[in-house]
């Protein structure tokens, strides 16, 4: 125990708070002391740790669902490690664990605190993405929120991205009909050849609701919103009666604010429900969940698509680049340690 | 018979689709001849007939949940009157009937297509109010779409309206903590005097966010939307954690297209529910909802609050006045052939 003493945890956290786009300067690099183990804590090494899109507005000051990131505190977020020291007997040295304990290499928890997760049923970075939150996400807005049925047409925008990946995969073994946007070639050309969805566009080089028209003229069943902005617009023109909207995410507004869509009344008319959902309440659905999808990985029939940046000192810049919607990354967005 | 076939009737057509606000050139009186009965068939003459601001919708061109009106034809809407000739057995003359037959002062139509009311119970005119269309609309949105709860907290823009009135007290003997908005001084005297609200304001004349969180500091649970417009981004941003937002009528915008709420994400890391209808799918609600609502406004508790405006040629004006939110009308707005 005396040489763990000396241990020291690189971690990155909130410099300064962001107006707009984020920039490097906002995030420092610090290392901290590991503290030595208590009864039922373990000491974990992070491997991956995950980069997401809701960490701006926690960057921002106020509350919102989670609370907001202090300025010179830790940026925690999601992370999959192995436990290196343990003083539980439950999660014995070489355990994988999930935790929300990332954006550092190393962390001391009570186990009980933590997650073990099988890293035999798929590669532990799964965990973080098509297994994890991520996933959970998709299939609850998909499941629980817009209860989807076979033989529906199902829009998502942000198809591309960690959620809506998944969001693409789920719907079409669901037996629907999948509509995908994206910000990028690269990004159409993998919602077309890897995830297969029955058409794609990119909403930067086309009118969205000339594409929803011409690709689903009967219009939309479910909307599953990852972007909002001029996309939800032109999603609401195109539902259909009774149609439903998941609101998931906003990404084009998490750095500035964007306007709402004009045609809001169309939920009048068209007897529409929009529905706002956040995947920590449902956490209890993570059994269910993983039985679902496990399997499905397993079975090929799910692609889990990551794009891996190496080294903790690349974060910063990853996640500038997530909420820029580039051609940087496909699907899941993670780090190595 | 004979004489019968001379008998014209009055009605108000459409004469041109307004652009933005409706004037009196949109309109037009005519003439109609009163064709001789069919057997099935009856002579009605309206004793009154409903005003209301979805009526706007249909003047333009273009599919909505009903039918647009046609230029040169009459402007349909509810109507109740009493049978004055018969050739159906079940509908003798004197019967009061509620149709679609109003913005005329006689008609004939099948029976069946006619509802029977119960002039004994309520006043006439009440069946177009808080007994009709208008009072269902309150009473579906509150509970098929709200779910309201006792001890809940709503606000119901637009709150001395047709269904505003009605929403505003069934949400107060439901036991629920009632805030409601209204466009001047007279309505909102109206919503403290007569509905007994908790809380009133006249949203042209102070902040409505302000007005949200001072009175109802803990948040909204119910959000009744009357006029869309700054008081539903108003609204937003005052709901609690799992609101329901109604959206019932978004009259602000009925005139000239209005800007969506700019805080629309609210609804993810809030987890609300924004949903629309439309109080025709809900007609086979009108057994309980009258089982509900008559001995409601027989004991007193319900106050049916209704502007009557006496004579046929008034009907343009009245139209266009509603579409203002004056002074001129509290409550429903109906007009006196």
């Amino acid at each position: 125990m005396a040489s763990m003493h000396k241990l020291q945890a690189k971690e990155i956290r909130l410099a300064s708070r962001p107006h707009g786009e984020p920039s490097e300067e906002n995030f420092a690099f610090a290392t901290a002391e590991i503290p030595e183990l208590q009864p039922g804590e373990v000491l974990v090494r992070n491997a991956f740790f995950s980069v997401d899109p809701y960490m701006r507005g926690r960057m921002n000051e106020g509350k919102s669902y989670v609370p907001a990131f202090a300025v010179g505190k830790i940026l925690d977020g999601a992370a999959v490690g192995q436990v290196v020291q343990s003083r539980d007997a439950a999660f014995p040295v070489s355990t994988w664990v999930q935790s929300l304990c990332g954006w550092r290499d190393y962390f001391v928890a009570p186990a009980q605190q933590l997650r073990a997760i099988d890293a035999r049923q798929a590669p532990a970075s799964a965990y973080l993405g098509v297994l994890g939150a991520t996933g959970l996400t998709a299939w609850v807005g998909l499941n629980d929120i817009a209860n989807v049925k076979e033989g529906e047409t199902v829009f998502i925008s942000g198809g591309a991205g960690a959620v809506g990946s998944v969001a693409c995969q789920l719907a079409r073994l669901r037996g629907c009909r999948v509509i995908a946007s994206a910000g990028s070639a690269p990004k159409v050309a993998f919602l077309k050849n890897q995830l297969k969805v029955d058409h794609a566009f990119n909403y930067r080089e086309s009118e969205p609701l000339q594409q929803l028209q011409t690709s689903a003229p009967e219009g939309l069943h479910v909307y599953f919103d990852n972007t909002a902005g001029p996309q939800l617009e032109a999603a609401l023109y195109a539902m259909r009666n009774r149609g439903r909207i998941v609101m998931c995410g906003a990404i084009s507004g998490y750095n500035t604010p964007v306007p709402g869509p004009r045609n809001l009344a169309l939920t009048i008319v068209r007897r529409l429900r929009i529905e706002g959902f956040i995947v920590v309440d449902y956490i209890h659905r993570m059994p269910q969940f993983l039985a679902e999808m496990v399997p499905a990985l397993r079975a090929g029939k799910l692609l889990h698509q990551e794009t891996i940046v190496n080294g903790i000192e690349q974060a910063p810049r990853a996640f500038i680049s997530l909420l820029h919607s580039g051609d940087a990354h496909m699907g899941k967005l993670v780090v190595r340690v």
